[in-house]
């Protein structure tokens, strides 16, 4: 679907400059920043695609996607400080982005007649892990671990995908209402300042 | 081998207890403490199992994994002082579980035809991955290259299995033999404050 | 050919050796200098395997490459000053391996039939990915996003090695001079203090 392919790709851009951007606080060099940037657009779908053995993976079968985050690296790289501004654009591409990764890995999940729970996974993992890894590699706790309703928008878009399927909705419609479930979850969830609560025990003394 | 199988599971569950309880100290969010507990639980077997190319993995394609993992995740969350008190009896639990995989990684890489340091690796790896991973994820240097015989017990088990195997002992006693040897070493270690020596070179003057 | 095997197994063990004792720096313990050093080693070429889908992994097809890393591991542990004083030696070897690692990833990407843009970033994967996963291990900011021609160098010789392709020159004077391109950059590069720029936005208030 023509729909969803474009949204990968904005998404994919998105995630790319995003990695690009966060390497600037760190004070990497131009490679750092490049390496970090491809890898949080792809590092969430290459690591779904390499667990379920599927390989090799999506973006070295097709060259549109290093264009793709080529392009926003370099583009982050002339332009740093306009991207900075532009950040509530960028976040909305990016749940966005979070929104279509989360659908794409469920189906592929599904595609591969895995179980609803595991294919759920393949859903956060597609649209979380590039993250995870890209605040690793800057040393820092994964920001999704911390704040935010991130990860459960996710949940939320691919429960409601899951339940539309069980119901035999169209597949276009389950798509595109699955991926608005997760950008209305996040952008509800920011607007009103929830987030999920916190592990809270204390150390006891040693 | 019921027995094997039985022990793997409860391997799991600790695993998932203690990747979910490391993540309270971080004040992680329950998301976080949840991502983290699947990870400590599934890591190593997973780095294994896409290391050997035997995809999809074992948690993919048996959903009990996921099950248990979600139980030991929710155990922690809900009765997080609780499991804290109970950090004995879980001591006890992870070094089974130490044991355990240790024997299940090191089987999978023989029936594999490896060469035997290779599938003594594999057993390793499988031990000590998914706690790896957990810490590199809390921002920390991962405990096991710091102190305890964590791994050394693994490797001391890995070779009495290659030994009995040898001499072709019946598996169910290899089997059972080796993981004792990885949980007595373990507990005789803790006993008698047994540790590695450390690395100690200083660092030269720029 | 000969040559190309025996450059490799030189840069599977100057990279276990840089591995080992950079955990020295971080007081680890000696299994963990010993993880580090395996991972160090073998890293990049077990990332790019993976993703390729071509496992199982060469290191453990070829046991040599165990027994490479692991003198190179007991080595460091044993003369841990005399190693850190042959600095420059190691870092003569150190990038001997970077050329050669790259070429070895450029090739084997080639020869899977990927596009030039992903043969050349497996070639990058091959040569730069041990050292990030080295020093995330030791939860730093990886080295090589920091400062130093290092990747560049790697991006450098891959694009002498793709010219000389075009132009169908024999494959061992291509393999050679690549190899070549690349140490001479780095040395260069060191000699003239040049550095990449570094990304260089302030964090805007908040």
């Amino acid at each position: 679907m023509d729909l969803i392919l474009t949204f990968d790709y904005i998404g994919t851009l998105v995630f790319a400059i995003s990695g690009t951007l966060s390497a600037a606080e760190k004070k990497l060099d131009l490679f750092g920043a490049a390496f970090i940037g491809f890898v949080t657009a792809i590092g969430g779908g290459t690591v779904r695609d390499v667990i379920l053995g599927d390989t090799p993976i999506a973006w070295i079968r097709n060259i549109d996607y290093f264009y793709i985050i080529l392009l926003g690296v370099i583009i982050t790289m002339i332009f740093q400080r306009a991207v900075q501004k532009l950040r509530t654009t960028l976040f909305l591409f990016d749940t966005i982005g979070l929104g279509v990764f989360t659908m794409i890995g469920l189906e592929k999940g599904l595609s591969f007649g895995l179980s609803e729970p595991i294919a759920v996974m393949m859903g956060i993992c597609s649209a979380v892990v590039g993250g995870i890894i890209r605040d690793t590699l800057n040393n820092e706790v994964p920001l999704i671990f911390q704040r935010e309703i991130y990860a459960t928008a996710c949940i939320a878009g691919a429960l409601v995908y899951l339940t539309l399927r069980y119901f035999m909705v169209m597949p276009e419609i389950t798509q595109i209402v699955s991926v608005a479930v997760v950008i209305t979850v996040r952008l509800l969830a920011i607007k009103y300042n929830i987030s999920l609560p916190k592990m809270s025990i204390m150390e006891e003394h040693k």
